[in-house]
């Protein structure tokens, strides 16, 4: 009979559900971990990632560290599937299945001290402007942070004919290389990597980075003279406040549900 | 038979609605603040507004002053958050944060005494027309008030490279000049400005706007010869009712949630 | 004091609905009327009426006469919002508002006895044909009923500059003219009209047509040869059920929230 | 201390789930007809399939019968609406109504041992390539599954002037032949038939169908260069998971609502 021979299973999922709850993680970074989650979230609802795709975010305590659910897709993300890592992409402590692209995050922070958040998303009107000549250029003055251009890392370059994957670390210094000190990277054929200061940030940048590729197409199709953002105009063009009040009602909208 | 036994409860839901709306406000004001924070909400829903851009009204009772929200994202808009401002935008004994772009509408109110509501967005249909040498003009007879076209405000002709803000008196000026007597005025990289008689008009204006603008991208992809509003026929389809049976129904979707 | 001077007018108000509801509809149409209500409600949730537009149906018991709602935002109609007209589209008892378009419908019935229901649409898709040299015509098999063509009604031919609505017998019988023996006509800068044997028929009709513009659309941008449908092979692809099949779907999405 | 506690409801819990399971059907085909039930509600809620369409699963433990819903929307279809059919689509102990089309799965299950599943959907994004001389090709790596191409079924050449409908079994063998040992067929100004070695990776097969020839386009319509995948490299870019993760959130938005 199956019933019994169950049920201490069962139990026992209960009480590793609670224990876990209750001895990751120490207050001080709960907000962290609950910023991350909705981040996750948010970009799933705003339609940036689906099911593949992912967030994390610099452990601001120990710069070496790096928060990055397990292998889930974002939009099912809590704070229990949240794992920690170094710089190497090491999970600390944790057994669980992570992302096999977790590279991109672990080199990223490597490379750029000044990151504290990465999104990688396959967003799908970024994708367009990895496979095409034409370069992704700044339209809409809330994507003014990609004045200087969006660099596109090309995989061939590194590793030659590959599973477009960058699931190991020399592919993804060779993605950070390219993003150099760009606030993104288009990833040929994939998607972005998209960094900021803040999870914030990321988030906002990786949304308005979408929304400019939209508006840039539209623009390019009506076959007249586009007028783009002078380098200049592009810089003191910084987003005012770190997408906060933009984050606010997104996070009403996943919260609301 | 029914009709006795219902007519009680019809008559105290009525005392029940007067009873409400006499004991917080006065009458006159509190319907023109809740339709203004109908249209914040209206205009999130329809997706003319995101986390940034507002919506104001001029105040019908002194119009050297006019009603917006504090700093917040429009779809998080409530009563309590509406500030009121004189024609120099500024507050009226209250200290919180306001729109950095509150000059859109002091200096629009000013120009246009006829001009009682006032929406700027970053409409993501209209933002390719602003950066494009195609001018956008009416293929929607929804959109007929647009029949003598759309003039595009370059900021880069006030203040040479700026952060794109209409962040000061000078520049919500020259944005109401480049308006004149029309009903909106795009903004180069960044969005629009739409004025109307009222709150509805400005709101269908809005959404109007951006659907005409999808449209006549549309047609002007299929390559062949697209046929214009005439003046004369643009000027005679005025909005028959004020936009008054559309602001039903997408009122009913926001307080339907 | 104001209470008691409304409460007897709040009574009447209720008395009226209730009468109203008692009094108007025999249980013979109420399936019909039932039916109405409910293709407002689709038209609406598929995207393919807004605030503005109607669906109509002729009454199978009188030939000569129609049900068509007050005017009202289809999202919004009920079946106390249905008025009776004959064919000269005036109201049978009833004051109420009409929508101003309503010869659309009237004179559609009284030229086509085979048409048993009619929808007035400004379909976002269609539009762009509607003004452009480009003839819609049928790339997919659920819009192949357009196999013969979609006549272009311009209002200019019957009466020059104009508000663009089909606000009289002589236009409405114009357009029925262009209409012919069509399923659907576009009408130059504003929508179309679509007609069916049966309210699900003319409501699915209206939906597929605005899909098959989305379609057409994308085949001839990308460039290449399009291979539209022979007459022939359109004449054979009639709907196979009457669209029951995905009325029982988008009746489910109108009923379900 | 809330863990004793919280144990005895859990494993109430789990005995309610087992027992629930173990009363309707033998535990064996349960999964399947379940994941059969969401994969054609997870098919609605992406746009892949609205009122018509249909996906099919093997039978694992009889290859040659396969499961299909009654003729019926697929976003209303629920376990007792799935029949039984062996290979000539011929049901099995069962009178109701069938899909005209259920040929299509039939004949692509005799000719192609490796496929457990078949969609069959008229996806908006993907029938334009469906008339168009363009080739769809694989420009998103979760679309790397096309590296080899899309073939195209023209019915015509099967038997001329038609309803378009591959409603018998000589139709059916000529998609099959089409198809051939690719992932995924096109059916001129119809759809697409996509197949997989589960109901999992065929509706993963079919969203991101449908995601890629968006993605195709807008590509193409930015005028510059475009870089498909190399059949080397799209071979090596296999989805990692059988789109299970993918699968989950799609789940999650069809029992949560």
């Amino acid at each position: 009979m199956k019933i019994p021979a169950l049920t201490p299973l069962a139990a026992l999922l209960a009480l590793a559900t609670i224990a876990s709850a209750q001895t990751t993680k120490p207050p001080r970074d709960q907000a962290l971990i609950d910023d991350l989650v909705t981040a996750n979230h948010i970009l799933a609802s705003e339609g940036i990632l689906d099911g593949y795709g992912h967030v994390s975010v610099r452990d601001p305590a120990n710069s070496n560290h790096y928060f990055l659910s397990r292998s889930l897709a974002p939009g099912l993300v809590t704070a229990a599937d949240i794992i920690e890592y170094d710089l190497d992409s090491n999970p600390l402590g944790d057994t669980r299945t992570g992302y096999r692209e977790r590279f991109i995050h672990g080199e990223i922070y490597r490379a750029r001290p000044d990151v504290m958040a990465v999104v990688h998303d396959h967003s799908p009107s970024v994708i367009p402007f990895s496979v095409s000549s034409v370069p992704l250029r700044a339209v809409s003055h809330m994507a003014a942070f990609i004045g200087e251009g969006v660099p596109v890392f090309e995989i061939r370059d590194v590793d030659g004919m590959t599973d477009m994957l960058v699931s190991s670390p020399k592919r993804g210094r060779a993605l950070a290389t390219v993003l150099g000190n760009h606030p993104a990277a288009l990833m040929r054929g994939h998607g972005a990597a998209v960094v900021g200061e803040s999870v914030k940030v990321a988030v906002g940048r990786a949304i308005y980075l979408d929304l400019n590729a939209k508006v840039q197409e539209q623009a390019i199709l009506l076959g007249g003279k586009v007028t783009y953002f002078e380098p200049e105009e592009a810089k003191k063009t910084a987003p005012q406040d770190g997408f906060e009040r933009a984050w606010d009602v997104w996070k009403r909208k996943v919260t609301a549900k």
